[in-house]
């Protein structure tokens, strides 16, 4: 058990979650804000490791829902948090034990360690996917036998919408098409799960590590060192059997967005400053989906691709990316969990509309 | 009180139905067979005149959702009819006294009988429009201040989805976007309501007006009669102070048809025989929203326009006009709730998006 209890800490958990985000899962801003206003008001986050849960205990999944842009630009509210927390009691009929969050990418970091720390309900150190990924199904949770639903959206204005669907793919597209039509905003609790199936089925370690990240990237930018040595270094522990490398540095030359279906699509091509014809491009699902050099695939999902500003380190969300940018491009091993076959059906490149079969990163490099 | 005990019964409220629909609703034919099938295992509908119920009844309106091509296409069945009338004792945690029907044009005129039939509850001789409309706040529930939810829908495979949502539009756009998201055919429960609160927003008598208005026609063709002007008489009965002309009477010489955002959309010209330069215009947005004769307004929501075979007299849904048939369009003045300047903010002309105020069918012609 650990405490989030300085600025500090939440400042390095949210720049760890925008790197683990790979591009989406939204800027954890203003989620970090709610948590320091909490900090101010003498309260904070406890994270449990999963091993400290009674099998018993009753876990849920708080999470955001709504396009990138949107969530990005909404203030969450204390009273819309406590209100969510207090129908959850009511619709599952059971005090909630302790909180998950359904993905550590981006802001869905941030706010059940928000909501953790207002209702004084410890949050696991773990999540669903280890990273970012836009949709309810592609999660640890829902591909080893946690069902989303029964499960309810609200928003501030006080809609309530609950669902029971009979699988977690069309739970996502009846969601989608609610948080669509209330204005593409809303805060939902999801996966009821106990004690045991949290320790079974969740990607674990990834609050710490979101921090470790953040602090690594902190720490060598206050020294002056290179932000990019110490990173690696953690990311290729080998207690962690992990792989991550620098998969191209460069400037951005072309950049699109467009929001469709509640969704950003994108295509950001970095050229080399040598001049030569080289050039890397990056698609954009919300994610950073696919990284091709010259054509060929240097990195895939699950497997995480991270863009980073060159000089700092900083990670930048796909909503970021701009024209003329510095950036160097991380791929990084995903979790083992989701590097599975029964993850692969549901996360892998063809899930996203890609023609190519999932290589791992340390592979292709 | 009375009873919807013959196969004969069933078919005139089923054409009388699709009469009041205006062009829209869906083709009760499913629900006719349904409500025949229970016929043949001894149990039938009580209609009850909305005096006959105590003030303090617990009142709920059960309808199918959906757009008309799918609606007329999906057999409804009786486990399902079933478990939605468990769901809504369950719900709102009260026994229902009686059923009432959103839409007495249509589909959903039908459903409510076949559950009352099924559930033995009776259903009140009304509905909230006295019409179809496609919209839930399109309803004279909705206008006079009872709200669609708490409410929820469900569909033949087992999905769930309960709303609580703060107004009855953004209610309508939340439930038609589940509804897409499901394969566009859901059943639901809406508007709960007393007995007094039925007797006072309800567009009264309508079940008995489309078994009447389906007695008229059947009886007149099997008398070798008019039906046309058995019909005429019927409608224009003194007694209701309601109106109802022949606009026009031609044949269909252009019909366009699209189904966008779940909405049947279309446009049908019907020329005259003696060759002139006669156009007479009905515009369908799921119903026919307003009737040009040469560009004049001559009839326009929420007064009905109805469009019959020529020589039958069978009311024609928007979705069975083809080109070459030749049909009679009748114009009918709506229920007087309808008209009432607080119904045409919510379900006038300019609602349809249409350019124009409302004048009364009556001062038109």
């Amino acid at each position: 058990m650990f405490t989030i209890d300085s600025v500090q800490k939440i400042q390095d958990m949210a720049r760890g979650a925008v790197f683990l985000g790979a591009g989406g899962g939204g800027d954890p801003y203003v989620g970090e804000l709610f948590l320091r206003q909490q900090l101010t008001e003498g309260r904070h986050a406890k994270i449990i490791d999963a091993t400290e849960l009674a099998d018993d205990a009753f876990v849920v999944v708080m999470a955001g829902m709504g396009a990138p842009n949107v969530l990005v630009e909404h203030l969450v509210s204390k009273v819309a948090l406590m209100r969510l927390f207090e129908h959850a009691e009511k619709y599952y009929g059971r005090k909630v034990d302790a909180l998950i969050s359904g993905e550590i990418g981006g802001a869905n970091s941030v706010f059940p360690v928000a909501l953790g720390a207002q209702m004084g309900v410890p949050v696991i150190d773990g999540d669903g996917m280890g990273r970012a990924f836009p949709r309810i199904e592609m999660t640890t949770f829902s591909i080893f036998g946690v069902k989303a639903t029964p499960a309810f959206v609200m928003d501030e204005s006080g809609n309530f919408v609950s669902f029971d669907i009979i699988n977690d793919h069309l739970a996502e597209d009846v969601m989608r098409s609610v948080c669509a039509a209330l204005g593409s905003m809303v805060y939902g609790i999801f996966f009821q799960m106990t004690g045991a199936q949290a320790k079974k089925v969740a990607v674990l370690g990834t609050i710490s590590q979101s921090m470790e990240i953040g602090r690594t990237i902190r720490e060598a930018r206050d020294h002056c060192d290179d932000p990019f040595e110490g990173l690696l270094k953690y990311l290729n522990d080998p207690g962690t059997g992990r792989y991550a490398r620098v998969l191209y540095d460069g400037k951005i030359v072309d950049v699109t967005h467009e929001i469709r279906d509640g969704w950003h699509w994108g295509k950001a091509t970095i050229g080399n400053s040598t001049g030569e014809d080289d050039r890397f491009v990056i698609e954009i699902q919300n994610e950073y989906i696919v990284a091709r050099r010259n054509g060929r695939t240097v990195a895939v999902v699950p497997d995480l691709i991270i863009v980073l500003d060159a000089e700092t380190a900083e990670p930048l969300t796909a909503e970021m990316l701009i024209y003329g940018q510095r950036v160097r491009v991380i791929g990084y091993s995903a979790a083992d969990k989701l590097r599975l076959p029964e993850s692969l059906a549901v996360c892998g490149p063809r899930m996203f509309g890609l023609n190519e079969d999932f290589v791992p990163v340390e592979q292709l490099v």
